[in-house]
């Protein structure tokens, strides 16, 4: 029988789950649409062949027939929905990250656990053939014992202002490089133990009036001893750019795609190719995978691969990694558990 | 509304279509499946959630509520479905090759226009980012006047000797050439005019005694004057490869993928990625390309991007190509039509 | 000691030798230098610190110092070269072609032998490390039987008028594809049988005043039943593009290098490299090892890797693809024997 | 007329130089040569065929017919060698680095300036045809602003434990990344201000016992706001790899080349190529072009591409790294100048 599942948020990443659960996952039906924007839900709705849409999210968690949500809601959002979601016996799925500060990350995973409810967190690298194949390659002992992780990850264009607010996104650091921050965990097999950022606003001016920058390098130190860096910038103006690397004792894994279509194109001008535009291109497949996860683990009652968990311990490494940008000197992981 | 489709024929062609119709065509509703082995009919239903499952497909050409059919069954059998489909009333999407003779194309293409139904031919390279990305670059002058075309396709492994069967499948240049016929056509924008070929049976041994052979390579000479060169072979262990180039006054174009994820590996081995396994990785958004633009004609009541008429330009190709290679000549298209 | 070695010709390949003779094989010495323009013989000497220089190569001959020479004139004066050189009982190493007729290539090969000097051909290509490491693989049987050869030689512009002239370059095919039909004997490990070609003049009119083409395309029949294909371009002008493949029972390999720094350029245009612009920069490594060894040869008293039976050997390719282009038809390669 | 060039230390560097020396510079001439080994010595002149050898470096200084020196001794012996042929009148091109500590580095700047000769340091890179190509898309604007600085350099083995100790060759990071600080520094136009390490010791535990790590990453904030990460291993089994980054307000420049021959083998293992093995292959063409361009300074009395005083800073950004490393917070490069 199918899953029937509401969504919460129908902005971009909402259709985007929205468009999945209808096309790529046969298990699931897509069954309720909220968004406090009663006329974004309506449109969403049709489009995708949807009964029910409401405007407060509450009212679709009233709905007994519903098992699951999709919570794509603004990030501060985040843990008042998961409560409420949990308390009203749901499944969850919610999009990175889990929440802005660890107390919120804690009462999320709280209400989860004591619901007895399943919570998978959206970090859809893990579900993409390269970085899964990866995962399973190191597994396999084929570069050995992996020391350094590197990591770049690169938006082609600035977000909005108002997004860059810290209260709204956490900042450049710990919005964008989340998901690094989970792939080197999961990747690596350690905890980071460390963190040491430079940073600055260094292409768009407007950005700094609000509060944030544009470019940073993190130097990451493991549980293990193992050592990285992460960098992350708005400024590829050439494409979507994500790449990846582990180093290790016998070898080292690469993943990258900048690539869109197979074309080579040949002229005066030299050998060119496109590029993937952006997330949405580049991590099509792994966002329908993820959904078909969340849907099986329902399915078949077992814990989802990307957990609460994962997402608290990416957001702190993403706040202590912003705490070394404004302090200046390495934090450790452990300080803003405090 | 939905365009009401039939799928005749559920082999492994029928499953890629049926899996695209379900999952990426909105406007499509899988409404019946035919196949001469009932049970074959019945799981693919079941499979898809199809309700109507025939073993004759002329019962299913009987269901009122269907507009339109998919054919995919033995090539040898596509002028009959294709003229009962047509004089039934449906739309008409058949997988290449139209048919393996030209009197049987014509018979075909005479039948369904006579019916006013609409036939597309499943060219779907046409429909791949690659080839249409190409296609556009062309047009637009990017490499100048096109003068010469380069095609490989090569399969990691040989068919069944049933297949193999001249009487079946056309053999070998009939058979796998037909996608580069198609796109030497389309991409030249000329029609092909000659054909010389060179083959032989060198890897598979087994494949001589059904007639066939394994390794082809075919010149072409266009009607414009360009040129161009075709190979076909089913010993490419290492993978699905499918490669094309323009090469134009003023530059060339090369469409071609053979990694299938963003992964490299370094070892001491040296630097290695992983291929494209088969066409359905290959061209699997090409296939859902196809078909939802089928549906789209039937809807906007527009002429489908590839017609009957293609299809029997490439069958005439091949049909040349490989009388060439059984006669040691360069033998025109026009000699095959008479 | 060093091998003291005259050059004769100091055009553009004379003065690719000479550099390499000077400044990339220590065991040889660049001992005089002969052009039927005595200036052009003198600048040479002068640019090297060669002392004696001549207009008549006769008078090179007769420096009695001197125990080999490199010959780089006009291929239709190779002939004459070879033989009054050998007569003189000096080692050569001739530039490709070896000549432009059969009985020129049997009288000249007829003169080595009679005065027991080396004679080396100079197809580099075999020097290349890209090539020297497949050939490598092929016998250590990494793709196993080689079953199909591929190869594309593509200049970025057309030769002069002159240089065009059958009489002087026996035309594009003869000129061109030498290169490659060496590589289809030598990689495949059989004799070529017969071949059969296509061409025009389709972006450079003039030439065809003078005769020739500027692209064709040629099948290849192996004695061993082995298929191929040459296609070679006066028109790439993105750059010089040599590309060869050699597809077996259980592999293949790729041999191309068109990209010369290393470096990519990441912008709103697409990811962008450059491309090599000609033969010296692509072949540059290999022209000094083909000198390098024929001075090897000559101090260890050992048989050169190239032979003038391999000059031979590629003519006689050439003259019977070209003989196919004029007549329309395949030929034997035996055919041009008689 | 000639440079006449003393070669002082002929170990592995010496002899890569050496040998450029003979072959690729027209206008040198390598006199003599010094090794503390006078075996070492005799057997590298007998190989280039020098005919002055010595064990005592001053005693080639005191040959009055050669005007410049190249320096290949151990690097805590540069500051006096510099000084000893910088006092004998003797133009001086010498290896990186120019010294372990500052001090020496002033010694030896202070020495040259005095006897107004002239002195180039061995930072190669800057002469790569990449290197040297992006350093001038770069001026042209064609990345917009330099915002980030990455850079990879991994060598295929770990050095000798003698090596390894901190008086010898100043640690990993001072040694391996000089060169990654140069290109730093002359690629973003902008001094590094601040640097801020983590590093190990985590694939050869014995390195540990001679007081060095194996892996290390750098984050570098540069004096107008850039940002940078530098990372360095031991450990890249794989080959010699060498990747450098400039990220811009317009684009992204990749300099990179890790493919020694133009082989692609396709297996049923996949596409393979193989790795540059080690610098003297990476960087042949750049040791050439930067002894040649020392030459042409000294005949056309102009200043070296790369000083003292880049030496100087290449070492300062250094010692500051190895003291983030030692003491765990960002160190101003200015902190180590006092």
């Amino acid at each position: 029988m199918s899953v029937r599942i509401g969504l919460i948020g129908a902005g971009r990443m909402g259709m985007t789950f929205a468009h999945h659960l209808v096309n790529s996952v046969a298990e699931a039906e897509l069954a309720a649409i909220a968004d406090a924007h009663g006329k974004t839900a309506a449109n969403a709705a049709a489009q995708f062949g949807v009964e029910s849409t409401y405007s407060d999210y509450r009212s679709l968690l009233e709905q007994k027939d519903i098992q699951a949500v999709v919570i794509a809601t603004p990030t501060n959002t985040h843990p008042e929905v998961i409560r409420a979601s949990a308390v009203a016996g749901k499944h969850i799925f919610c999009e990175k990250p889990l929440a802005l500060s660890l107390p919120e990350c804690d009462a999320a995973i709280a209400a989860v656990n004591s619901a007895g409810v399943k919570l998978q967190l959206g970090f859809m690298r893990r579900f993409d053939a390269g970085y899964a194949g990866a995962k399973k390659k190191i597994e396999q002992g084929v570069i050995g014992k992996p020391v350094m992780f590197k990591s770049t990850g690169r938006d082609p264009k600035r977000t909005s202002l108002e997004f860059a607010r810290r209260e709204n996104s956490g900042g450049l650091i710990a919005d964008m490089a989340a998901h690094d921050f989970d792939l080197a965990r999961w990747l690596m097999g350690s905890e980071v133990a460390q963190v040491s950022s430079e940073g600055g606003c260094l292409v768009y001016p407007e950005l700094s009036q609000a509060g944030d920058i544009d470019n940073a390098v993190i130097n990451l130190k493991f549980a293990n001893g193992a050592i990285g860096n992460v960098d992350v910038s708005r400024n590829a103006v050439y494409g979507y750019d994500i790449r990846t690397e582990v180093l290790g004792s016998e070898g080292s894994l690469i993943i990258s795609k900048i690539r869109q279509t197979p074309i080579l194109v040949l002229t005066r001008a030299g050998v060119t190719h496109d590029t993937v535009p952006y997330f949405m291109e580049r991590f099509a497949e792994a966002y329908a995978a993820e959904i078909r996860d969340f849907v099986a683990c329902i399915r078949e009652d077992r814990e989802p691969a990307v957990t609460g968990q994962d997402g608290r311990c990416a957001a702190a490494i993403g706040i202590a990694a912003t705490r070394s940008l404004d302090e200046g000197r390495p934090v450790k992981v452990s300080e803003v558990e405090q």
